[in-house]
């Protein structure tokens, strides 16, 4: 099995390390000899097909932060090392970037056109371009598959997939984002305002710079679109998400939700053919009630009623849970 | 693929009830053609090799209470249907009896040498001869799955293998048991005594009669064998837990832990070898806080962290997405 690793960030890194600590049992476990042949940046391509030592390549990393300092490397492109550089897997890990889903994009539709199975954690392109990936992908018979981009650990897609499979999935709700489940839950512990705490997840590296994309509920909104998209065959993009963030949320208005019982949360939601972000009032008992950075999905199911599921929404390792996950299903099913 | 039943109480039923809504829709998920080739129940074995009409098996069984009633029906037992009859399916849905796991037991060796597939909601058999019950698949080449047996419709074994084929489980803790959720959920929100909310349950179905099984942790314990053998490669049976039930839990108890944001949970583990079911105090933000009938668990997994699934413990209906997506699984294996 040779991998290709496009996009060698927190999440690429993360991938080296569990491969390197798990290689032996998932070769045992897939049957297959696993190899990744190349590492993709900016600053270029590391190949090798019998194998990158990735041990190299991370230390190489860590201390030039340029793939290209790899012994073999050149200055090619991730949609060049697409196409150019054998291999049966596409690791498609670029940052997202919401308003062009590129270069992910670009990307995805050049592994899959070059007969490659795709993997990927970067939900930018999918929140976009949904219905083009699924046909690309049936059209060019490779398997597509992105446990990782919604959730992180959480395995919600394969969830509903495979153990949830006799089960029509009526309704989808969730706190589909770390960043602002942290922010409430401090607020909520704490009673303080939420630009002070806001301030402190960005010193703790737990909010973005320009939070924007988090607090305003469109990271949220994104995600929502992949599990509509994936689990209920709906055709939308997150601009058709009705979305509202939790900059409004003030420590009196948590308060008074926390006297009768309840706790305010960041809720993505999709039923009747409606997509809808906004803060909502959750029962302190209720599945959805998970605190800290956790995501969490609840999924009404035709037979199985409530599905409730929770995990780590980011993480360099944790994340690496769905996006092997992937890997060896699809190998499965080869 | 032929199917047959052995137990026709509320599972049974319940199966037959949710093939009859969704036949269409799972024929075309797994490209076969299913049919129930055999009921059986304590009065004898109706059988037909085209398909038991089953809108014509529940009426019958609604009125007289006996599948022996159906025009095509024999007194066979059913070791004699699993013997006698051609199928490639055996759904073995009797009664869990703890202490000697028959009649189920004997039912599922039967299967399995007669070179049938095995899918179970009866846990009694597990919960004592599961290292027996592998292997004689494996002899037999025959698929085991087992998902209704803990926790209904929440998928927790399937989840883990399926899902997070990746990681390896460290440790399980959870709630397994609705019953004794029930009771511990309405004596948080009423201050109300334990033998108040037991005959209470008692009166609306919640609770059986005697209620040692649920109330002194044995049915959790049975549940925590299941997991720990399936998820942990663990050998033992419900007797090697150490198990205490909540019979002393008090509504004082109870107030004293809200107070300081906790509530009491029985609380199912299995860590470092030890299996444990003891009450426990829960933060009422954590994951594992659910309330009602509801069940729910959490994996403690080495690349994902912690993954929790919470769904309904039980229900006649909710319980069979677990046998379906068993029969599922299995047909996309062969």
């Amino acid at each position: 099995m040779k991998i290709q690793i496009i996009g060698f960030g927190v999440i690429g890194q993360g991938f080296s390390r569990v491969l390197l600590k798990k290689k032996d049992e998932l070769e045992k476990r897939t049957g297959e000899d696993i190899r990744v042949v190349s590492i993709t940046d900016i600053s270029g391509t590391a190949y090798n097909d019998k194998g990158i030592d990735l041990e190299k390549a991370l230390e190489i990393v860590k201390n030039s932060g340029k793939i290209i300092d790899y012994p073999e490397a050149r200055k090619i492109s991730g949609l060049e090392a697409i196409e150019e550089i054998e291999a049966d897997f596409v690791l498609e890990l670029t940052p997202s970037n919401i308003k062009t889903g590129e270069p992910g994009l670009s990307h995805m539709l050049a592994a899959m056109k070059a007969g490659k199975h795709l993997v990927t954690s970067n939900k930018a392109p999918l929140a976009l371009k949904f219905k083009k990936l699924v046909e690309t992908a049936e059209k060019n018979r490779v398997e597509f598959r992105y446990e990782a981009t919604v959730g992180g650990a959480m395995p919600i897609i394969n969830l509903a997939r495979e153990t949830l499979s006799a089960d029509r999935i009526l309704s989808i709700e969730g706190i589909l984002n770390g960043t602002t489940n942290y922010i409430l839950t401090r607020m909520t512990q704490e009673g303080a305002e939420f630009e002070h705490v806001l301030k402190e997840a960005q010193q703790l590296g737990y909010a973005e710079t320009d939070p924007t994309y988090d607090i305003g509920g469109i990271d949220t909104a994104s995600k929502l679109v992949i599990l509509a998209s994936a689990l209920m065959g709906m055709n939308a993009t997150y601009k058709d998400v009705k979305t509202r963030g939790i900059t409004g949320i003030t420590p009196e208005a948590i308060k008074l939700a926390r006297e009768s019982g309840y706790v305010i949360k960041l809720i993505g939601e999709v039923k009747n053919g409606i997509l809808e972000v906004a803060p909502r009032l959750v029962n302190v008992s209720h599945p959805l009630n998970v605190g800290g950075a956790l995501n969490v999905a609840m999924l009404t199911c035709d037979i199985a009623g409530e599905i409730t599921v929770a995990g780590k929404g980011a993480g360099a390792i944790e994340t690496n849970s769905a996006i092997l996950s992937d890997i060896i299903s699809i190998t499965g099913r080869r």
